[in-house]
């Protein structure tokens, strides 16, 4: 019988089918969200109802606490599963900080880039003495929606997701921790690894941006990858995505591409990008963003696309697509990301040396 | 009666409706193509059928002389009205160069940016040493289709069509030379000012990669401006604009903005530059391009975009969303437009101040 108390943080599509798969599979769930209504329904009825294609995944997952009270919300868990926006982050870390305490976990689902260093820098500079571990996934465990205030329906759990903890020496612990539950996080290396290989950073901004147009005047009637990755569209994806991993290589890591990371996670190969995506039966029927203010854009570039540009730039290596994919959303979204994003003073990391910023995430330590 | 014989060189449909509207007011036109395919049809005529809603611009146009011969169309002409993209320029002036004589008008319809400045700069390097006098107009005079290989027909002629000569102290001779066939042209100036108020440098870049999907997944099945210049795509226009209009400024010039344009060219006007071409009933219908490779890109990057945003780099201008848009182009179309397009360089002018540049082109000297 799991015993392991979790909370799961954000009871948005994602943080409802995370808190009722658990439930479902008996552990101790509390769910937290900043704002009370949205989780009055769930609250009303003690859970959530859970749907899918597969019957052991279906029912009543009922929850042990449905709070907005961030306090009791982290009291409750041992294992605390951050599925908000990244763009949240900050927020989420500020508002647990004063709550923490020794032995808990911090999980981000997913970090983007750059998540569990920037967690890490807001937990330290709200003076937070607890020894907490902070870890985050490369991408997000489940494809899910919400069919009701109180409904998840979850349409597929990834097989192998990577996982890495900050410092990297306690990505083994977490994996262990986490392990009754989710035998589908893998080794992920160390929090530079699963950061920088973020396919999101890659696919989203750019297929809305030069789709920019057509998003704005049909609101989004068309597929977004079959119809809008055009092979000029895809050719732009190729460059951003050989910048992402150049700058990977820049700080000594094999980042994956865009098209092995298709071809590895979807069996989904072609001698372009153009034709791994098109071979990708998973993007049939995926329908562009109805606005161009969208998390594809309002959180996939500062927490996403800045960090990697800014590490590219800070360790030299030329990243002017991606840098032209976050100036015209600026433009777009009157904004200025660069100084809304991760970047490396964001993260605390601008002073560091790719040998020391490798052992920062190693160890933990400074120096 | 008309006497001024004119040269028409490129018999694209912008040519060939100068070359019919000039033979039709009773000027002794040749008309030149450098492929000679491209012209046999009219050859074997004698001339182009013109058709317009005008009757009074409508008609068979007897040309002098139709060649693929540049020294033979050279030596016909007194006034040379260039009539190519472009990006063709410098082809033009190379060939040109050794068959020129005191005393000729070499006229660029458009310049685009610094097409009088690269001209007089290759027919310097070419060892001209006629005294030619360059100008160049800011927008084209006709709206006008090809209905068959010796035929065209014009929808409008503008009414006020600024032109600029360099040095720009013969800009009121060549407005004289040219009266009696073309009343439209007014003074612009200078070649500064007629290259910076190019507003297909603002619109058709911008408009074409903020649609790249659409325009590839549809061949251009929409409409260009009303339904590719939505809110979003029109706010990246009025900052590129803003850019040029600044670049301008450090000139000491003070550039219409697109907007200013509408309203004065068109009489469409709005609270912002999304209104103001959402008014502009010359829009309705115009479609988008059918392909990505489309002088939109090949020849407005390089011929327009990138002579802006080098001058802006030069005279101290931030010029990022501009320069975002170049840098996709180069990714699209898998070519370094910076290298292929008119820098101060290839201009001769990089090494001038604003003092001298504006010395230049009003007196064509260097010093």
């Amino acid at each position: 019988m799991p015993t392991t108390p979790y909370t799961v943080v954000g009871a948005g599509n994602g943080g409802k089918a995370m808190a009722a798969h658990l439930a479902l599979m008996g552990f101790d769930v509390a769910l937290y969200n900043r704002t009370a209504d949205h989780i009055h329904a769930i609250a009303k009825r003690g859970g959530i109802e859970l749907d899918s294609n597969d019957p052991n995944l279906r029912g009543f997952a009922r929850l042990k606490l449905v709070t907005a009270d961030i306090q009791a919300a982290i009291a409750h868990g041992e294992i605390i599963m951050v599925v908000v926006p990244s763009s949240a982050h900050a927020d989420i870390a500020r508002a647990c900080a004063p709550h923490l305490r020794d032995g808990q976990i911090l999980l981000l689902h997913p970090g983007r880039t750059g998540g569990a260093i920037e967690v890490a820098r807001l937990l330290r500079d709200a003076g937070c003495r607890a020894d907490v571990t902070i870890a985050e996934t490369e991408t997000f465990l489940y494809a899910s929606r919400s069919d009701g205030p109180a409904q998840v329906r979850i349409f597929r759990i990834k097989d192998a997701v990577p996982l890495a903890a900050l410092p990297s020496t306690r990505t083994d612990m977490v994996l262990e921790a986490v392990k009754d539950a989710f035998p589908q996080y893998i080794h992920g290396v160390n929090v530079l690894h699963t950061g920088l290989n973020n396919m999101g950073a890659i696919f989203h901004p750019a297929l809305t941006i030069l789709n920019a147009g057509r998003i704005e005047s049909t609101n989004g009637d068309f597929q977004f990858y079959l119809d809008g990755a055009t092979p000029s569209v895809a050719r732009v994806l190729e460059v951003l995505d050989r910048e992402r991993v150049t700058v990977a290589a820049a700080l000594g890591i094999r980042a994956r591409t865009a098209q092995e990371w298709l071809a590895l996670a979807y069996n989904a190969t072609g001698n372009t990008l153009y034709d791994a995506i098109h071979n990708q039966p998973g993007y049939v029927g995926i329908k562009a963003p109805a606005t161009l203010f969208h998390r594809y854009i309002f959180e996939d570039i500062p927490m996403s696309l800045v960090p990697i540009a800014a590490l590219g730039q800070r360790y030299g290596v030329a990243v002017s697509g991606i840098d032209s994919i976050i100036r015209l959303a600026c433009i777009i979204h009157r904004t200025d990301y660069w100084r809304k994003g991760r970047t490396l003073e964001r993260l605390g990391i601008a002073a560091l040396s790719v040998t020391e910023l490798t052992h920062f995430v190693e160890t933990g330590q400074w120096e």
